[in-house]
């Protein structure tokens, strides 16, 4: 339901949402195939710390744990409730929920005002509103954090820690997101599906983004968005880069998106284009654009100049890397246009054959010893703004070596603010270069364009 | 050097570089750090069956073979001749393999015409030519194959085996294909890595490839081409599906590609858009595309209508896919529009919150079971072309056991001859179902989009 703004005792409250001290709930199957199962043997497997009261008036223990009829029953604080339970019985547990005064409900449960209940929804987000208690969903997922090993829903992962908040309407997408995170050591910092989000809405996560500690970049998965001005509002107060995706904007789309999450999309696509670029954030537009720039703005200043270098010891990563900058609008310059002496050091740590264009080319046969010091001399010429660094793993790449060197240049280098981004194309030992590199705070990708879309992002932000 | 048309002698002989008997590796170095060195340990590692004759002056053995001066000292026949050696040496190489009836020479050795060696390449190719030997480089990577257990090369990695056939003007992103080739199941017949191609070019392979009984699918990475009326006629000749990714369009990337690879770029990105379309092959723009389109093309008839179905248990995978639809300019129609019985039909499959537009939503909770019967009804119905399934891996969701129904369900219709295509968005046990799909023929993918650029290059290649 619309708002103007974000409310505060809804930012104010949503810390019991992402970090509560007690959990109770409500349909905790004792059957493991069963979702309410899910919930509470997730809590358990990843180290939860806080309460947690399985609800179920058919089963005295639910995987270990004592179990209560209803919520009445339990007579201790409860700071979040999660239902997971039919939903012509939501009603009344929601009211079971207000008696013992919970801090946040959420709705897990499905069959709401997407398949056209409407008038339920709408009862239940009144109700909880008029007791100054923030709903989340119906029609979710779940959220979590792994800073408090704080996985809560229907949701077989629990992300690595790291700079990004997603806050996802979908919850298939997010679920793929934190897959993706433990996969690829995407870090996060916090995760939600908000669902049908007939109450608390993107605006109030984002403000209680911009207070959490752990989080530097805030990602958002858009399917409708029903208060564009609060959505607006709470970006343009947010000082941290703010990443959104927006789907639905196809014809088909837009009908599946009501199907999915009730969402409208009476607006054009171009309408949410204003909307993004008001808010001040970035639009990716296919969802591995949205992982790729959201882990580089999470981890990276923003790029201050187009003086971008890219070192390489492919030809081939060099060539796609020069056309997507063109095609993304950000051609790269030629190194002696950027910096007449770099060219010159940078030919020390390069064989005859290298190229010392830009890209630099420092050939198959590049050392780690020819990388650093490649490396260390662009990003320390004070005409360059940043650096891509691109691993091609021929019979003679130290790639875990190279990856080692980059982690230690970028180290040395911290103080100077300058964005240094790698591209780690191959196999096994490139993705382990790539999580390691992740795992020190540089953003790694697979693929030349995944990085330069990263580059692109960052110069996005810096002139937004 | 230009040639006017693909040379009988040329595509005949290069079999000999595919499928040696024996090989001579020049500059096969005792010390592991050197290139001479690798390409005979990989040959080893690998599997290699032949013959393999290391050349060098100084040692008695490499790698326990016995090791010759020369190869004039060899006294039997050899197939492929490798030479790794410093470039002003090669030409005396060159001399002994014409001496000996080398069937194929391959030079590896880089600083050619791509640091202003043009007139030293060009006497050893045509020398060569004037021998109907044909010359593979130089500045190149290597080459290889699966199915012969034959990695010949600076190569770490030897593909699994599979339907795509590349040849490759860059050597590093040949390895990065490579790589991904083991790490992702990326099926593989042949590949070279052409580098200068002096002498042996694009089109020669093109027919070469047309010819090989593995090969379903030809992918070619273009930095330049010195001989486009060549190229277009054995595409042209070819009836297989033919993918083509052409970098160095860019102004910055023009200088790059001649300092890699000596590719000259006299003309514009729209002759190689006109070129490739009169080619009749698929341009693809970014390198993920390019490897993702060529797997479907080498599993997958084309699609012969845009009667595209998707079946997903996860809403926001459907948006992204049919958003993504549109912007290729392939927009998904309704389900009541293409089959309305298949809706009714689809209904039993899905609980009453899914939805049966376009994408179909089976919802979260979606058993193998339901996946299976959605699969099967779609499929059969002789109003769709083509099926885009989906697997979202909530906390209830049998990924595998979804993975192998799709399997079932694509052995048990593949006399219909329609495109399937899946996407598993996830973690690592989506990464081990798009491997085991992968392993059976089924093209499938980590994102949205990358399947449904998969699904509209089968669309193109039906239109072409």
């Amino acid at each position: 339901m619309r708002i103007d703004e974000a409310r505060p005792y809804v930012v104010d409250k949503l810390k019991y949402a992402l970090n509560p001290s007690s959990i109770a709930v409500v349909g905790a199957s004792r059957y493991p195939t069963k979702v309410g199962n899910k919930v509470v043997s997730e809590l358990l497997k990843w180290g939860y710390q806080g309460k947690i009261y399985p609800i179920n008036p058919r089963a005295d223990k639910v995987l270990g744990l004592k179990a209560y009829p209803t919520l009445r029953d339990i007579h201790e604080e409860i700071d979040l409730v999660f239902i997971a339970v039919p939903a012509h019985l939501v009603t009344a547990v929601v009211q079971d929920a207000v008696a013992v005064q919970a801090k946040v409900v959420t709705i897990a449960t499905s069959a709401f005002k997407e398949i056209g209940r409407e008038e339920l929804q709408n009862n239940i987000t009144q109700y909880l509103r008029d007791h100054q208690i923030p709903l989340i969903g119906p029609n979710l997922v779940g959220m979590g954090t792994p800073y408090a090993h704080f996985n809560c829903g229907f949701i077989p992962y629990l992300p690595v820690e790291g700079p990004v908040a997603m806050i996802s309407q979908s919850g298939a997408n997010l679920l793929a997101a934190l897959g993706t995170s433990q996969m690829n050591h995407f870090g996060m910092s916090f995760f939600v599906g908000l669902g049908n989000k007939a109450d608390v809405d993107f605006s109030e996560f984002i403000e209680y983004a911009q207070n959490d500690p752990h989080t530097k970049c805030l990602s958002i998965y858009i399917e409708g968005l029903d208060s564009p001005q609060a959505f607006i509002k709470s970006c343009q107060k947010v000082t941290k880069p703010i990443v959104v995706i927006k789907v639905g904007g196809s014809k088909i789309g837009n009908k599946a998106a009501f199907a999915h999450t009730a969402s409208e999309n009476p607006e054009s696509d171009d309408y949410y284009d204003q909307v993004i670029k008001e808010a001040g954030a970035i639009r990716a537009q296919t969802w591995q654009e949205f992982l790729d720039i959201s882990l580089a703005l999470g981890y990276m200043p923003p790029l201050k100049g187009d003086h971008v270098v890219m070192v390489t010891n492919g030809g081939g990563a060099g060539l796609l890397s020069c056309d997507h900058f063109e095609r993304c609008g950000m051609p790269l310059h030629e190194l002696k246009e950027i910096s007449p002496l770099l060219e010159s050091r940078i030919r020390a740590y390069m064989p005859m054959f290298g190229s010392p264009l830009n890209p630099v080319d420092i050939s198959g046969t590049a050392s780690v010893i020819q990388y650093k010091g490649a490396f260390k001399q662009v990003l320390r010429d004070p005409n360059v703004d940043g650096l891509l660094g691109a691993i091609c793993p021929t019979a003679v790449t130290d790639v875990n070596g190279v990856a080692e060197a980059a982690i230690e240049v970028y180290e040395s280098c911290k103080d100077l603010h300058k964005p240094f981004i790698m591209i780690c194309q191959g196999g096994q030992e490139c993705h382990e270069a790539i999580m390691k590199l992740r795992d020190h705070g540089i953003p790694a990708y697979p693929t030349a364009e995944q990085a330069v879309n990263a580059m692109v992002a960052l110069r996005k932000q810096a002139i937004k």
